[in-house]
């Protein structure tokens, strides 16, 4: 069994409202210090799979027909034996 | 200047139609492999401050009165320093 960690964030260039408001709220409740905020999505997969490659190479697949929007996300996948 | 990553997820117990809607569609997609799929947020910030142990306590702070619900989430605090 592994698990696959898949951090989805924005490519550079493509606007985060999300962020940005988070970074106009924390400057209201007086978080002055903060200088920038992304948000980031992350799945957590749980597969069966023979070997690490073969595991990488399917949610690979993954991110490209669901997980993510190849117009807008860059995604990163780590696996790790269970 | 130091790199606040907070990764927020939900408390056990907690439901998560996100994940388990994911787990659904990767499933109609013919990835039968997959058994489990949790879905995070994380938020990354970029703090001025004086030491690690400050800028922690400070996320923290943000983390209770602003990034997250503690009646439903659970949160992770990494600091690195830039």
């Amino acid at each position: 069994m592994y698990e696959a960690k898949v951090k989805i964030g924005l490519k550079k260039g493509v606007s985060d409202p999300e962020g940005a408001n988070t970074l106009k709220a924390l400057h209201l409740l007086g978080f002055n210090t903060v200088k920038e905020a992304k948000t980031n999505r992350t799945v957590d997969l749980l597969i069966d799979g023979k070997n690490k490659n073969e595991v990488k190479k399917k949610v690979e697949e993954m991110c490209q027909r669901l997980l993510t929007n190849p117009v807008i996300h860059t995604y990163e996948i780590k696996i790790i034996r269970k």
